[in-house]
């Protein structure tokens, strides 16, 4: 990484005139730095004579969170471009092209997605999103089947694992998901009113337990390449369009993680209507729609996953007759647990998720945030006892303590 | 590896003298080359002015196995020399010391434990040893414990794990344990009188099923680096010392197969007394030694990586009440499974062991297989069930449909 240095606009425009059958040669380009500055630089880059435009995305060498700024490894835009090229050759409609990846800048040029919105925007804005469960429950599909020992070459895989360690990031998930939300962790971010909650999680140890057989599950189950950080913020949306984004925590970890993370983040919007939704109507109305997506993800994601596994299986051994059935019903319990501690931790962890922080009414996003942590607790307690997705949406309805019109 | 030859004795000799500090300037050595030339050599290299001795062994570019030869990665003496030296600083006194390791000649410098036998012949001749329990308990405790996330920093853990992924060592177990003795495959070898045997597992579909599950933890539960291959053939033995050696199939996997091996090769050896006592007395008396080291090496195990965890642990969240427990139950349960599977293979699969095939009486041999084949395959069945130590020597006598006599 000796030639790395942050690129300037005027830098990062030469950089994309070198791209081969880009850009016309000697025209006009134009830049526009649009990240959050927070990781990355992201350089969006047109061409006002054809109206091309491209993304540029350079990875800085720290991270800025709540002030903080600390060392991050540039090795993660490595991992991401990687792992979205692997992305890319499974499921082409569903992340944006990698037009080139620099490894000493650490940078990775890819597809404008523009036209797309930040599908947590989307929902913030009660959006339904018809294709979105058919898309994400494709994508899960494809790249957790054929990243392992289930749809792979098992040596291949082996080796590719290894291109994958992933320690910093992984961190990250270790000690914000699995840790510091059990216990009274200065990086916890608490508003008052609901410190009660967080207290009595605290000292819950039944639920410490199912806790920490889902962080060794993290920290061992090496199964599928997982994006890693799979929430609504790392997916842009159009009607007609899914498009996933920033695998830049991608490491081998158990499979459930990644389709978890998806059901969460639908999960915190269904506890963030208490204040969105104009009227108890369109509250329920908006609230059906987000749990029949929680049910289609998981029944389009297992539908492709059991097609894949019947006709592309490269395993005698997994193929027993049995086994298929034991493991989805394995990966549907994991899918309970992760989904419970991913709401747990965005409701008073280290980061939030706008969905609920952006809710003015106080009373109201209080709300949600206890709505959102006992829906996410009960699903903690009750992973391992799982048998249906239709059991999540009976647990989520319960637990919402909300008018029960609204029962799929 | 450009620089790879094999070594002459001559040349065997002139590299032992290039290593510091072992033998004296000027001083006469003798070579012995007393590998089985299948997969290594070994040279025996003695100083007789002073009677010093050391073991060098050199990996081989391929594999012998019953006539044939294929490819074999040199990066398996890499492997097998960090593995050794990683044990050492944990267990010193349990393996053979590293002197040097030569990368380009794949070639590991060690201790010469020639006053040691292979446990394998030692258990043949029907000798105890008292101490091995404690000692091979202690081994896997320290080993596992402090390469795993309850023992070892866990971002360190992971790159650790990279060092280990070994995907040509592994295919040989995937198969030659976890796929081919529960099919009709070319690899097995089948003594005919046991035939009908080998045919009932091969429809026995509610084996494969657990054997599949097996298969899948081998594959992707990244708890410690195993030894890999951990069988009395590769303990050296002697009434005051036991010497781990041969890691070359060292990777990231489930402790419990390491741990199943030994147990295996131990109640293989108990089987095998169908051949080796000469009368019902002693047949009696050494399968009780035998069946009370399997459950001692269990215990020993046990209390060392519970007193480790306690006094070493580096998670917080690891020390949630009830996880402990939680973790050594189910790594009891997949100690049985993986024993199972590891005793099966051996009575029909590729590799046998000469505790049974050495027995040159054919009806006490066909005794001892199905008995061997009883005990593993009702081990592998009872897996995920277990609740405790005992219930595998209950199982074992119960299979063994010898006198009850030597009952615990």
């Amino acid at each position: 990484m000796s030639n790395y240095h942050p690129l300037s606009e005027a830098q990062a425009i030469e950089y994309a005139r070198s791209i081969p059958d880009l850009f016309q040669a000697g025209s006009e380009l134009a830049s526009r730095e649009i990240g959050d500055g927070n990781l990355n630089l992201v350089f969006h880059i047109t061409e006002p004579a054809t109206g091309k435009s491209i993304i540029l995305k350079q990875a800085l060498p720290y991270a800025k969170v709540v002030g903080e700024s600390w060392p991050l490894t540039l090795d993660r835009a490595r991992i991401e471009s990687e792992a979205l090229q692997i992305e890319e050759a499974l499921c082409p409609d569903l992340v944006p092209h990698v037009y080139a990846y620099e490894s000493d800048l650490a940078l990775t040029v890819m597809e404008d997605l523009s036209d797309h919105v930040i599908m947590r925007r989307g929902l913030i804005e009660r959006n339904q999103y018809p294709l979105f469960a058919e898309h994400i429950g494709r994508f899960l599909a494809h790249t957790l089947f054929f990243t392992s020992d289930l749809g792979k070459n098992q040596q291949e895989k082996k080796v590719q694992l290894g291109r994958f360690i992933n320690p910093e990031l992984c961190k990250i998930t270790e000690d914000l998901i699995f840790d510091d939300p059990y216990r009274d962790a200065e990086t916890n971010s608490i508003e008052p009113h609901i410190r009660d909650a967080a207290e009595k999680i605290w000292k819950d140890h039944e639920l410490h337990l199912e806790v920490a057989i889902l962080r060794n599950k993290f920290l061992t189950s090496a199964q599928a390449l997982l994006h890693g950080d799979l929430h609504t913020g790392s997916i842009f949306i159009k009607p007609d369009s899914t498009k996933v984004i920033d695998p830049e925590f991608a490491y081998y970890g158990p499979m459930g993680f990644d389709i978890g993370a998806v059901l969460a983040n639908l999960l915190l919007n269904f506890a963030a209507q208490e204040g969105w939704s104009p009227d108890p109507e369109s509250r329920t109305a908006y609230r059906n729609y987000l749990l029949q997506t929680v049910k289609d993800v998981w029944t389009h994601f297992e539908r492709n996953f059991r097609a894949l596994w019947n006709e592309h299986g490269v395993d005698r051994v997994f193929q027993t007759p049995g086994y298929q059935d034991h493991f989805m019903a394995s990966l549907l319990q994991d899918t309970f647990g992760f989904t419970g501690a991913k709401m747990v931790r965005r409701i008073y962890g280290l980061a939030h998720v706008a969905d609920i922080d952006k809710i003015e009414d106080a009373a109201a996003r209080e709300r949600a945030q206890r709505m959102a942590l006992a829906i996410g607790t009960t699903l903690i307690r009750f992973n391992r006892q799982a048998k249906s997705i239709d059991e999540l949406i009976e647990l989520a309805i319960k637990e919402s303590t909300v008018e029960r019109g609204f029962v799929l």
